[in-house]
């Protein structure tokens, strides 16, 4: 059996504060149909796709809580599930999650060609702060709107859905921590999905970290855990100007040798797609980086034992 | 303070099988002297930097027992920790050890400026295979020569000798495994030195990785593996033609934000020198990489708990 998967990168541009929700949705039902065109069976949208990326402000009563979802799917999102069930295609979506419980995560959705939720997962590696930095103009609140994943790094086996791929999400900030991605790995990840919203200056506060700079960090951190876990990415970034706070772009699809085979030339929406052979995955996994053979857990207990550095002198 | 460190990687070009041990130790000196004239306080060698890369030959007898180190310093050797001393040069060398209790490693030391060692690291991700490949004309047998480092991950806290960096040290394959990066980094780590002798050719058997691929892997993992723990590499390679077998060069110098800022143009004897400051790691360390804020370690148990990837349908 062939097990290429025809994958779309779907970037998307700026959403303003003030956009309508059915502006966006629109929007994601362009890009999912240009995906189709180019013949994607799995399409890849970003982090908190619905929205403006609400956490760079201090927010509170019903504006913060139209952010969130309170199912997925829900009336407000079902033109999309239905467009993509028509057009058969699959697709990765990120949203802020708001359980029955009341508990909030930066959520994302794996759906199959049916319509049906294949997985889900809660971000993990949650950056930002609780609380407000004084001064800032923009904020990252994002320790402050969400709760800590608690599913930890579930794999999704797709099945003939998308080729039995293995297949792994992460959400923005998570793709920096190889932790992530080598618990996807040592599950068998094939393809890893991932959406994010970064910001094209240093979030923290700092002044040395430019546009290019961070574009450079996110393509290499795609590129360099693909590699190192031998598994395709798609990693797919909402960019532009949102507000007056900038975002980069830069969105693109690895392969397992760690090249960027494809990648967005804009910060607008724009889908590039490619051709992803999941049994090219095969050459890392059992060569360079068959896990069973060179991996030696028992000097690992750090990373496991502690959280933060320990200088001991 | 200033934490300046003026280090050089000091590329080799090949050793081959009938070359003397006097004229390859005369190659470091001349290497180590070219970094002293470019006012370098620490000089990377490659890995197995006293001989050629042996491991690619199933040998036996004199010939193996003559390419280890039975104690270090050694007579063999004590010309370049001699000439070092007296330029106040600190040094990384790779050399195969011998214990006296008859146990074989693939090992580093960090040398200091008075000629002490500072410090010791065995390698702990040993590639290739116990058993040769039948039918291949070049083996990779480290696992047959080598036992696996007992030290696990250490860290060398240089004191005044090198502006109180915190330096570690891997060996050539080590520097693609994450785990080995984070558990150095979870100490603090600054400074991290790796010589490696990395084939131009896929060392496994297979026919799709090219020297270009595979330099652009070496250092893909440098510069990531930089940037994901904020810490300064310098990755060095032994380089060229070893009795008709490629080794990729690529040498280079990675700063904490993952960028390359010194970079070997050859496959010979080859410095090139950069002016590292330590504190350039604090931006890293302290926000992105605040690993204290942001790791989530209750989520990264697969990593130690188990050593191959387990596909659970």
């Amino acid at each position: 059996m062939s097990r290429i998967i025809r994958i779309a990168a779907a970037q998307m541009g700026p959403t303003q504060r003030t956009d309508s929700r059915a502006d966006t949705l629109a929007r994601l039902i362009t890009l999912l149909e240009q995906s189709a065109q180019q013949g994607a069976e799995l399409v890849v949208f970003p982090e908190l796709a619905l929205t403006t990326f609400f956490p760079r402000w201090l927010l509170e009563g019903q504006e913060l809580e139209d952010y969130f979802e309170q199912s997925m799917p829900n009336p407000n999102v079902q033109p999309l599930f239905d467009r993509a069930r028509e057009l058969g295609v699959s697709f990765y979506l990120g949203y802020a999650e708001l359980t029955p419980e009341g508990q909030r995560f930066n959520t994302s959705v794996l759906v199959g060609p049916q319509g049906q939720i294949m997985g889900k997962y809660r971000k993990i590696h949650l950056p930002g702060s609780v609380e407000p930095r004084p001064g800032a103009v923009y904020q990252q609140l994002e320790k402050r709107y969400f709760e800590y994943g608690d599913m930890g790094f579930p794999v999704i086996h797709s099945g003939p859905a998308l080729k039995d791929a293995i297949i792994g999400m992460l959400i923005c900030n998570d793709r920096r921590w190889p932790e992530a991605w080598r618990c996807l790995a040592l599950q068998g990840m094939e393809l890893l999905c991932v959406g994010y919203n970064s910001a094209a200056y240093d979030p923290n506060g700092g002044d040395t970290e430019s546009a290019a700079l961070r574009t450079f960090h996110a393509q290499l951190v795609a590129q360099s855990n693909s590699y190192m876990n031998a598994c395709w990415s798609v990693a797919v970034a909402k960019a532009g100007d949102e507000d007056g706070s900038g975002l980069i772009g830069g969105s693109c699809i690895v392969d397992p040798d760690g090249q960027i085979v494809a990648e967005a030339a804009t910060l607008g929406d724009e889908v590039v797609a490619a051709d992803c052979d999941m049994d090219q995955c095969f050459q890392g996994k059992s060569k360079m980086f068959n896990f069973e053979a060179h991996r030696r857990p028992q000097w690992y207990g750090p990373i496991t034992e502690q959280v933060g550095a320990i200088i001991r002198k």
